[in-house]
């Protein structure tokens, strides 16, 4: 089970300490560009207004499975919580697409440091996605 | 960017055709094994109810850039659907918890084929997953 980046995500957010714990509460604008071989793919993207960005944690632990959320003091299951902290650190972030210009995708609420690479994009639906 | 098999998903889903277009629209129920070495990220895992699983589409082509959506006769970008045709196969959905049992949960909702491999589990937060 390989994956392959379908593009990187450039950020305002240069380190761990930089991002906000959550995109959503930040209107900081952060820019993803899809390789060329993948354009293709981006079809149809604008027909919708938000979406779940999934992108690679390249610094995270992968080794721990045990992780002291922020601001709290006791160690919880990484499958329990939210932590880039987990055996494969792959991040899902929903996003407001802000613009499209060919191959970037301009959009807030992102969370993701710069740099990232990106793995896939998937279209927000509400009936299915949320209770 | 390798990811690790942490278990595996039991389900009635023998084959494609088998599989709900989505598995909220149906009660059926399937269960995640999660092998014996991830087990301890589990812990407190019985404090929510909704989780996002995310699992390996194992048979999905992914060398197509577009597909006809079911029900559709025009051809879309993957990245504007959630076909199982992409790039990186990733999967996710969101299932409701029916039991846990030590490293095995009983959950509805989830529409993966029987033998899928699990990939990650993360809580559902409705404040930044939806809208």
């Amino acid at each position: 089970m390989k994956l392959k980046p379908i593009g990187i995500i450039n950020s305002p957010y240069k380190k761990r300490e930089d991002a906000p714990r959550q995109g959503r509460y930040s209107d900081e604008i952060s820019e993803i560009t899809v390789f060329d071989e993948y354009v293709e793919g981006l079809q149809d993207i604008e027909h919708k207004k938000h979406y779940y960005i999934f992108y690679w944690l390249d610094k995270a632990d992968r080794d721990k499975l045990k992780e002291i959320p922020p601001g709290k003091t006791e160690e919880k299951g990484v499958f329990s919580i939210r932590s880039p902290v987990r055996p494969n650190p792959i991040a899902m972030c929903l996003v407001e697409i802000v613009k499209i210009e060919g191959n970037k995708l301009t959009v807030k609420w992102l969370d993701a440091l710069d740099g990232s690479p990106l793995i896939d994009i998937k279209p927000f639906w509400a009936e299915t996605d949320c209770i």
